[in-house]
C-alpha cells in the first residue's frame, strides 16, 4: 500500500508521506512556503492550513473526511485562548493519515506577496531578511560546563540548522535573563542576510519584527516602518533633512565640508539625529517600541551615503568624484546613530552607481527593474540633481546631470516648495492667452466659482515644480514664448498680461492689488538651463547605447510624480516618445529601499545590477555641452520631437530682438 | 643547462630558480620565511638577506662570487639612505644568477623566536595575527567609477592575496585622505586571525604594529605592550583593579552587583576605565601613540570576563555557574572600552574553561602546555580563587578551589599585601625558637648588621602571602605548631615567644617597642582553611584522574613565583611531589596572554584545548568536603608525604588541651 499522499495549495507541490506524518513536516520536506516561528511546538500558530475535503478532479484526489488526525489538545487549547479559523489546523499538530489537498493560506506564507500601492502596481514579495526563531535550550551543567550562548548556538543548529551565527556584545548582556525568564525557551531574530543573532527575547515572541525602509533624500528624509512578517507598512513620515542649514543644495554642504574644519563631523551628526528621531515618530504612530526595530535600509545619493556613514564628502566635489566605497555596507544600526533601535538592529545601506549616482539611483533601478524589460527605457529621477538610467534587458547606463534646484522651484523669481498655496497646475487658452490654475490645498481650478473661498486658507503663495514647469510649456504652446524661449511682449503676444521687466518681458499669471505672480524672462532662463541639463544627460546616455530614441520613459522622484508628461515633452525635459509610453513612478527610490527591507534576494539582485550598470560621467564628455546647448531651445534646436509633433502643434513665433540680441552678447 | 640551486639558511629550503629571478620571490615559492611589508618595492627593507660565499661542502655548493645580480641602485639608495650592514641584500632587488646559499638573518624571518625571560625559558615563536601590507591602488576613473574601499580590496587581492577583508567603518574615514597622502600607496595592517583591516597608513607604515597582552586579574590589572614585529616588550606596568572599592573579592563583587542595580555597569565602567588608562601610559613609557596599538589580547577570570564586557556576573555567584559565553571572544577594542587604541584595534579574549575557572586558566594551560608533556603535571593557579589543571598529553582536567583571600595576606592579623615593608621570607632556627625574616625591598635578613638602616625607609609592617605561609611552614618545623596546627605555649614550646593570646597563643615574630608581629591561632587557622581548599581541590582532580600522586607540581601566579615549594609542601598545600619537581612558572597567565598576542596558532590551540578540558566542579562535588576535612593536618591527616619525610622531619608534638578542645567544641 503506498503512503498517503500529500497535496499542498496554491504551490501544486506533492509528495507520498508515511501515515502520521505533521504536515509541517511534509511542507518542509517538500520545500513549500509555510511558516514557523516556535519550530513545530504548537504555540505560534503561523503554521495554519486550511485542509480540503472531498473530490479534486483535476488533482486527481479524493479527500477522505479523516484525511489528517483528529483535532488534538494542543490544536484545542489554542483554539480557545487565540481561535482558530473555521477548518483551520496547526501543521504542527495536525498529521497526515490519507491523501490530501492542504491549502496554505497567505498568511501563513513567509514569502507572500504585498501589492504595492502606487501607480506601477508592482508586488513585493516577502522574503524578509530578519526572521524568528523559537528553541528550547539546555540548561547549564556543571559537570559539562559551556556558556549560555554556546548552548543557544547548539540549539540554533540542532533544531533549525542555523550555524555560524555572530552575536553582537549588547545581545550577550541580555541572553542570560532572557533564557531564565523563558523557562529555557527564547525567540531569536536572525538576520539571514548577515547571518547574525539580531534580538533574543524570552518564550514565544509574538509581536512582529519590524524594519524601516529610508529614503534619504538632500531635502527631505522620507521613511516607512513596515511590519516585516506581512509587510505592511505600519507608519511613514518624513522630516526636513535638517543639513539644510549647512547648505541648500548638496555641492553647497560639500562646500561648508571643505571650508570648515568639522564641518562634515556637525552635519554627520545632524542627519543621524533626524533620522533616528523619525525611527522614533514613527513608532510612536504605530503604537510600537522603537527598540523592536532591527533593520533599517537606507537609499541615498553619494554625498548623503558619505555623511551618513561618516566620510568627509569633499573627494564628491571634484573630478573624479570618487567615493570612498561603493559597494552595499551593512552596519549595526548603532554605528551610524540609529541608536532607539534595537540593540542587535542592523543598517544595510544600498551599493552606489558611482560618485554622482548613488544609491538612491540604485533603489530606483530596483525598483523600476529596466533590467527586466525588452523596451529601452529611459528613467529620470528629477531632484537638485538628475539621475539618469537607460537601457533594458541587455544593458542599462547611468549617469547624473546637474540640473540645479530649478524644477523644485528655487531660483524661480516667485518660487517655493510644494506647499499649499503653490501654484502646482497652469493652462493658458492659446486664444486669448488668459490663465488658470490650481493650488496646493485645493481641488478647484483658479476660474472655479468658489475658488478664492477655498484658497483663502493657504492663499496664493507662488509657484511650485511642476508649476513652473506647465506654466512655460503652457506658454510655449500659447505662443507666449518663443522657440529660444523669449517671451513676447504685450504687442507681439496680443495680450496685456506679457509686461514690460527692464529690457525683457515677464508673463502675468496672477495678481490681486499689489501683490502678483509672474513668470519672468529669468525664470523661463533658468528653467531652460536644467531641463538643456536633463535633456544632454539623456541624449548622451543614448548616444552611449547608439540609440536616437527610447520606446518608454519612467519619471521618478516624488518630484516627478507631479510632472505632466505632456508638458514634459512640450519642454523638451525628456525625449520625444509616445506619450502613453511616459510613466510616472512616484518614489520609486522610496520603494526600492521597501523591497530591499522585506526581500533580501532583492539585496543580492541590486549588488550585482550595480555592478553591470555602465557609467557615463556628463562632467567630463566633450558631448555634453553640444547637447546641452542644442537642449536650450523649446523643446529642441535640432532633434525632431516627431511624437510631439504628432499631438501637440507649437506656435511658430519668434520674438528676437535688437536689444535681447545685444544684452545677451553683452554678457 | 640546469637552473641555478638556491639554498636558504637556516630553513634548508632549497629550489632550482631560472635565473633573474628575486630572491624573495624564490622564498616565497619554496614557503621561507622571508619578511616583506613593501611586497617587493625596495623600500621597506624588512626581507634583507646574507648571501654566502665560497664552497659548501655539507651543502654541496659552491657560490660563485657573481651567484646573485650586481648592487642596484634601489639597493644603492636604500644603503645611502638607511644603511645595510655589509654583505646584505635586499631579497626583492638581488636576482640569482648562479647556485647560492642564502641566509635568512632572524629579524628578516617572520615567524623569529623570542626566548622568554622567566623562570621556564620557553620560548614564543613569532607569528603575529596583525601584520602590514602596502599596495599600489588603481586611481578613481570617472568612466569606471569604483569606490576608493573596492580598488583598495582589488590591489590586496592582486598584491597579497588577500580577500573578503573586513573593513570597520571608523577606518573608511581616514581611507581616502591616507590614499591621495600616499601617492596610491598605502600600508594596511590586517589582522589575519579575524581577515579584517585594523589600520591604514599613507605609503610605507615604518612604525611597529603594538599589542597589548592583559592579565586583568581582581586585584591587579597587569600589561605588556609588545612590538608584533620583534616580540619585544616595549613596556610593561600594572593598577589596581579600581573595582576592588565595589568588593575585595570576586563574590563580594557579584553581590554588589545583585544588591545594586546597576552596580555591574559601575564595575564595568570602572575596569574599562583603568585599562585604556594602563594603555595610555604604557604606551607614553614606551614613547609611542596608543594608536599604535592594534591587539589587545586578555586574560582574566571569569567574574572579570564578565564585566569587562559588560555582561552581569551574577549568574556567576550562583550554581550551576552558568557563564554567559565560554568561547574566546574577538572584539573591536573600543567595544570593551579600549578608546585609545587605533580607531579599528581589536581585541581578543581567551576561552572560559567553566563558570569558575576562566581566560586566565586557559592562558596558564596555554604557557604551562600540560598537554604536550609525558609527566603527569599539577598547575596550580595561586590567588584568591586558586585554579588548578591535571594531567599530560592524555587527559586535561580543571578545576577551581575557594581558598579566600588568605594566601593574599588579607584574613591575616599582621597580613598586608605583598609591598615594600612586608616580611616576605621566615627562618625559625628549630633549637633556639628564633626567627629571622627578610621584607620587600631589602635582601638582607633581619639578623644580618645594617639590616634595621637598610630597612629604616620601609619600615617593618606585616606579612604578606609568602610570609605567611614561610612563617607557618617553619613553626611547623620548629616544633611550634603541631600537626592539627595549635600553637604550643612558652612552656610547651620552649620560648618566650610564644605569648598567651587570651585562651590560645601567638608566636612573636617581631617588636618594636609597642609595635608586634604575631602569627596568631587565627592566622594559623585562616591559614589551614585556604590550604585544606587548595589541596581538597587537587585531590579531586587526582580522584578524577584516578592516581594517587603527581610527577611534577606547578606554581603558577605572581604569587605563586615567590611561594618556597618547600615550605608549601610542608603546609601540605600541594600534593607531596619531589622537591626538585616542583617549579614556579611566575606569571603563566600574562605569558599566556602573551603568547596568544604574539602567536595567532597560539589561538586556535587554545580554544581547541579548553574543548578537551574535563571540568570538575568542587563546589558539588561530595568528596570536596571530604578532602577538605583530611587536609586540614600540617600537612595532612592521612596522605603519606612521603618525598616531604625523606627531606624534612617534622617534630611529633601536640599541643591539643582541654581548653582548645571546649573552645572548638562551643563554636
Amino acid at each position: 500500500m503506498t503512503d498517503p499522499l500529500v497535496i499542498f495549495m496554491p504551490s501544486g507541490k506533492r509528495g507520498h508521506f508515511p501515515s502520521g506524518t505533521p504536515v509541517l513536516q511534509a511542507a518542509r520536506a517538500l520545500g513549500v512556503d509555510l511558516d514557523s516561528v516556535c519550530g513545530g511546538r504548537g504555540i505560534c500558530s503561523k503554521c495554519q492550513v486550511q485542509p480540503g475535503s472531498g473530490s479534486f478532479p483535476k488533482l486527481g484526489v479524493t479527500v477522505a473526511p479523516d484525511a489528517l488526525s483528529a483535532v488534538n489538545a494542543v490544536e484545542r487549547r489554542y483554539d480557545e485562548k487565540r481561535g482558530l479559523k473555521p477548518g483551520r489546523r496547526l501543521g504542527c499538530q495536525a498529521t497526515v493519515q490519507g491523501d490530501v489537498v492542504i491549502d496554505v493560506p497567505p498568511e501563513s506564507q513567509v514569502h507572500r506577496q504585498v501589492v504595492r500601492k502606487a501607480a506601477s502596481g508592482r508586488a513585493i514579495v516577502m522574503d524578509p531578511a530578519t526572521r524568528l526563531h523559537m528553541v528550547t535550550v539546555e540548561e547549564p551543567d556543571m559537570d559539562a560546563p559551556s556558556g549560555d550562548l554556546e548552548r543557544l548556538r547548539a540549539a540554533l543548529a540542532d533544531q533549525w540548522d542555523l550555524r555560524d551565527l555572530a552575536v553582537p556584545l549588547a545581545l550577550l548582556r541580555g541572553l542570560q535573563a532572557a533564557l531564565r525568564k523563558g523557562g529555557w525557551q527564547v525567540t531569536v531574530a536572525v538576520n539571514h542576510d548577515e547571518n547574525r543573532i539580531s534580538a533574543i527575547w524570552p518564550g514565544l515572541r509574538e509581536a512582529p519584527v519590524l524594519g524601516l525602509a529610508v529614503d534619504l533624500g538632500s531635502t527631505t528624509i522620507a521613511a516607512h516602518l513596515c511590519d516585516l512578517s506581512t509587510g505592511a507598512v505600519l507608519a511613514s513620515g518624513g522630516v526636513m533633512n535638517p543639513q539644510i542649514r549647512f547648505g541648500e543644495d548638496l555641492m553647497s554642504r560639500v562646500s561648508y565640508a571643505m571650508m570648515n574644519t568639522g564641518g562634515d563631523v556637525e552635519m554627520t551628526a545632524a542627519v543621524r539625529e533626524a533620522l533616528d528621531r523619525l525611527a522614533v515618530e514613527l513608532a510612536a504612530e504605530a503604537g510600537v517600541p522603537p527598540g523592536d526595530i532591527l533593520e533599517a535600509v537606507i537609499v541615498c545619493n553619494p554625498v548623503m551615503h558619505h555623511l551618513l556613514i561618516g566620510v568627509d564628502p569633499v573627494e564628491l566635489g571634484q573630478a573624479p568624484f570618487a567615493l570612498a566605497t561603493s559597494d552595499a555596507l551593512r552596519l549595526g544600526a548603532e554605528e551610524i546613530g540609529l541608536a532607539a533601535l534595537g540593540p542587535g538592529a542592523r543598517a544595510y545601506i544600498l551599493p552606489c552607481i558611482a560618485g554622482h549616482v548613488g544609491a538612491d539611483a540604485a533603489a530606483v533601478a530596483l525598483s523600476e527593474a529596466p533590467d527586466k524589460t525588452e523596451a529601452l527605457t529611459l528613467i529620470v529621477d528629477v531632484g537638485t540633481n538628475a539621475e539618469l538610467l537607460l537601457g533594458n534587458r541587455d544593458r542599462l547606463l547611468a549617469c547624473s546631470s546637474p540640473t540645479g534646484p530649478a524644477f523644485e522651484g528655487a531660483q524661480i523669481s516667485s518660487g517655493q516648495r510644494a506647499a499649499p498655496g503653490a501654484i502646482e497646475r497652469v493652462e493658458i487658452d492659446p486664444a486669448t492667452k488668459e490663465p488658470r490654475f490650481r493650488v496646493i490645498g485645493c481641488d478647484l481650478w483658479s476660474d472655479d466659482p468658489g475658488f478664492a473661498a477655498a484658497t483663502e486658507g493657504t492663499g496664493i503663495t507662488g509657484i511650485c515644480g511642476s508649476g513652473i514647469i506647465e506654466a512655460v510649456a503652457e506658454m510655449r504652446m500659447a505662443g507666449i514664448v518663443d522657440a529660444k524661449g523669449l517671451i513676447g511682449s504685450a504687442a507681439q503676444v496680443g495680450t496685456p498680461r506679457c509686461v514690460a521687466e527692464g529690457r525683457t518681458h515677464g508673463y502675468l499669471l496672477w495678481e490681486d492689488g499689489d501683490r502678483r505672480i509672474l513668470v519672468t524672462q529669468g525664470d523661463i532662463r533658468a528653467i531652460q538651463l536644467a531641463k538643456s541639463a536633463l535633456y544632454a544627460g539623456a541624449r548622451l546616455l543614448m548616444d552611449e547605447a547608439g540609440v536616437d530614441g527610447v520606446e518608454r520613459v519612467v519619471l521618478a522622484g516624488a518630484f516627478g510624480a507631479h510632472i505632466s508628461p505632456r508638458h514634459a515633452m512640450v519642454l523638451g525635459m525628456i525625449p520625444d516618445a509616445a506619450l502613453d509610453h511616459v510613466t510616472s513612478a512616484g518614489n520609486a527610490a522610496g520603494h526600492g529601499a521597501r523591497m530591499a527591507l522585506c526581500n533580501r534576494a532583492a539585496r543580492a539582485h541590486i549588488e550585482a545590477l550595480v555592478r553591470r550598470i555602465e557609467k557615463v560621467e556628463t562632467a567630463v564628455a566633450p558631448r555634453f555641452q553640444e547637447h546641452f546647448v542644442a537642449a536650450n531651445a523649446i523643446p529642441h534646436a535640432t532633434d525632431p520631437f516627431a511624437h510631439l509633433a504628432g499631438t501637440v502643434t507649437l506656435p511658430d513665433v519668434s520674438f528676437n530682438t535688437a536689444n535681447e540680441g545685444r544684452k545677451r552678447r553683452r554678457r
